[in-house]
Order: C-alpha cells, then structure tokens, then sequence
C-alpha cells in the first residue's frame, strides 16, 4: 500500500500529495470554494468529503463503462489514491445546454439545449484566467497534438454520453462539465482529477433547482445540501 | 450603371448604399479610425482613400487568382460598386505570426511565427466585443453550417497563401487578417468587406516596422503614411 509522503502541489479545491509509489499520488479535497478565477473565495462544510465520494462513485461508474481513470480507491473522507499523470493543460468542457460563460460570451439565454453536445476547450492556465481557446492555438501551444485532441474529443464525447444517462437517472439535467485529462507514464491519455458539482452543473429536472456550485458563484445558497443531494441520488441510481 | 440610392448601413469604417440594382452596394471608405471595439477613435486624412485603392489592388489580385469576391469596379477616390450580400457573421482570422488578442490571451511574446496558419473565429457582434469563438458555438449560432464552415475555413486559408506571396513581393510579412464572408442571392460563398490596412498586420520585413492599423490603436504616429505606403508598393508589385 502506497504510503502518504510530501505535498507535490496545493490547488483551489485539492492538494496533491506524493506516496512512496512514484506511479501514484493522493489526492485530498479541500472544503474550499474559488470562483471567477479565485477572485471569490469560501468554504462549505462537507464539501470535499462529498466530491471525494461523489467523485468515487462517478469514476467507478465511469471504469465499469469502459473509460480508463486515473482513480485507484479511496482512502477516507477526504482522500483518494490516483495514478499520477502529467495533467494535459487543457480543460475539456462539454456543454448540452446553453449556461455560464458560453451563454455570456454568445449572448444567449441559460437553459436553451443544444441539438448537438458542444465542445469548448480552455487553456488551463490561471494567471491568464483559464481562456478559451481553440485547437488551432492548443497546438502551437504544444499543449496538445492534432491527433490527441481528436482522441481528447472522442474521449470527452464518451464520458459526456455516460454522464448524461447516469443523471438521467438521478433525475438530473447535465447541462455542462469540465475534465482535465491527463497522460500517464506509458503515454496513454486517461480522466484525470474530479467530476463533482465543482465541476459540472447539475439541474433537477422538475424544479430546474441548482445542484451545484452555480449555488456557491451566484449566492444562492444551501451549497452543502446541494451537494449532499447529488451524493444522495448518485448512491440510490448505483445501488451503492 | 448601377446608380447611387440611400444609405443601406454605416459601419466604423464604411458606408454601405443602395443602388437601383437590387444585387448592388456602393461601399464607401471613411477616413474613421476605431480600435478596442470602438473605445479609442480617431480620423485620419487619406485613410478612407487608401484603404479603397488597396482593396481595389488585392481583391483584383485575388480575383484572378481564381478567388471570387464581392468587387465589381472601383467608382471614385472612396467609392466601389460591389455585389450586395449577406454577410456571414463570423470574422475569418488567420494567424501566421502570434501578435494581437491571441498573443495576450496566450500569453506568448508577439511576432513568434507559427509552424501552419492559425484559424480563429470571432461572432461579429459589436455588443459582445467580437468574441473568439469555435465551431461548435457557430453551429449553435445558427451562424453557418459545419459544411460551410469546412469551406469558408478552405477558403480563408486559399486567400492566405495567395495574399502572403503577394506582401512577400512587397518585402512585407503579413501577420494577420481578417476577412468577412457573405453569401450571394443564388446562396454561394464569397470574399466581401475590405482587405486593407485596418484588417491586416503588415510587417516590414528589413525593419519590422508596423505597416497597418496597430500605428493608429498603439499610438505609433505616421498612420496615413504606413497606408500610403503599403499603396505604393502594392502598385509596384502588381505593375499597377
Ligand atoms: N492524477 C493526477 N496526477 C497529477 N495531478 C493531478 C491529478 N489529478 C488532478 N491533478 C491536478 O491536481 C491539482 C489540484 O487540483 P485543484 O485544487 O482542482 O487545482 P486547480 O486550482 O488547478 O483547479 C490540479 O492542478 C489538477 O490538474
Ligand atoms: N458586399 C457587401 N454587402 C453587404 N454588406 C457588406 C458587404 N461588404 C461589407 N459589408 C458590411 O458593411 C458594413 C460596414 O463596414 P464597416 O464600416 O467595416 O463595419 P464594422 O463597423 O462592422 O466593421 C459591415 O457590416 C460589413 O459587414
Ligand atoms: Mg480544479
Ligand atoms: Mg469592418
């Protein structure tokens, strides 16, 4: 068993620590809470133990499914052992429904569905707040070559299907999500970090009722019980 | 002839009339200068006149480069008779150096070359600043389709290569453009607006000094000059 070694780096929601296993890391959920490039700070009671076992249950749901990820098991409340991997500096974000900065920057209204999943991707980089780029520009970044982002896509793509059934049955609209992939050290591209309501945005289907951290960026408050909620529901539709 | 009705539109930096012919406009140059969405205005002697005799040189250029453009004939100092169209609200940029919006919001040094030409889209929207946006927002837009963004992307890049042999006559690298596309009455796609000084970086290529409107936005001075100049020895290298 991987033993718990120094802190490799601390971001906004996680620290990451190393383990005497070169290969794997722990990674620790923080109780904290940025928005709008860490302009806007808090911290909810229980939130990284629920997006440790949120993220625990979506990345086993997700492995069953066939798609490699980074997580080995979890640990306790607030940790989980992970494979290490190179994070690729791009956020692969996934949009069903119109919301949050996409609708800001084309003018459109939140809510309105899209025919087609829409694909954005940011360079993930906070000193120039996590703009939006193009693959053109991912490419003479050297973030990324043409034929990993292809398979980025397909694996997004992949991972967007998957989720949007599993909500289906939690009674839930996925209308958005961010992922960060990651390379290992045999080179395969895998899910890396998190999938918890920091990262996707989460409607109940009757009541169009935020359950996720949209309660946090717009004060709407009850951010824990919204994501105690999404734990709750995401145990009932896994049977877990 | 087409003759000259009332004002269909005004832009920043155009005048767009009616003829009696309904398939016809008469566009006529400004001398008006605006940068960073029209926060930073200004008029410059001879611009309007320039950017018309420059558009007339390049979009005949282009023209028998098997091109096809809006242009019909140039009527006056500022005036050209062009075919109406409805423009497609997308900027077509592409980006053979980094300079600009795309070296600041990639945080990279300007005039670093890129090893194939960079596409950008923006929604031409004066409200919304231009965003960049991709082609999955375009589609959602309703702005174009995916087949003609395919083509529009073809064609762009076609006007790239024919445009960078013709500054490379003129001893110019040329940085960035940014051209507009619109569609004719019988539905075909085609090069309109203007190619111009204010929709290029031009580059000397002995002393790397600027030859087009980042003068004007970063107070360089010797605007109409740079215009006048870039005019002379386009008519050089077309034996104008
Ligand atoms: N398997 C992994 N190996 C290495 N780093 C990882 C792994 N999974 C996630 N990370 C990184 O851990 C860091 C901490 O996470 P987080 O606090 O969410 O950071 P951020 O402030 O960038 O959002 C992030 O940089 C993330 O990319
Ligand atoms: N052939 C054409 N038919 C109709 N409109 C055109 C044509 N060519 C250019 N336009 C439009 O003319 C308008 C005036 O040009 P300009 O002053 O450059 O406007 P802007 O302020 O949008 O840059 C623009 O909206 C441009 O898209
Ligand atoms: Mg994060
Ligand atoms: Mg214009």
């Amino acid at each position: 068993m991987s033993e718990k070694r120094e802190m490799l780096y601390e971001g906004k929601a996680k620290q990451i620590f190393l383990t005497d296993n070169p290969e794997e890391v722990v990674v620790k959920f923080k109780d904290d809470a940025t928005a709008f490039n860490a302009q806007k700070r808090g911290s909810f009671d229980r939130k990284g133990e629920m997006n440790n076992a949120i993220t625990t249950l979506i990345f086993e749901y997700l492995k069953e499914k066939g798609v490699e990820t980074h997580f080995i098991k979890q640990l306790n409340d607030r940790e989980q052992l992970v494979r290490k991997v190179e994070i690729i500096p791009l956020e692969m974000v996934v949009r069903n429904y119109a919301a949050g900065s996409m609708a800001q920057r084309l003018g459109v209204e939140e809510g309105i569905k899209s025919p087609v999943p829409i694909f954005d991707i940011c360079y993930k980089k906070d000193e120039l707040g996590d703009p939006l780029i193009n693959d053109y520009h991912a490419i003479f970044l050297g973030a990324a070559t043409k034929e990993e982002l292809d398979e980025m896509y397909a694996l997004t793509g992949k991972i967007n299907q998957l989720l949007i059934e599993l909500f289906d049955k939690m009674n839930i609209i996925l209308v958005d999500f961010k992922i960060e992939l990651g390379k290992t050290s045999d080179g395969k591209i895998i899910l890396a970090d998190e999938i918890s309501p920091d990262t996707c945005r989460l409607w109940d289907k009757d009541t169009m009722k935020k359950l996720d951290k949209d309660r946090f960026r717009r004060d709407l408050g009850e951010v824990t019980e919204a994501y105690v909620e999404i734990y709750e529901r995401l145990k009932t539709a896994l049977n877990k």
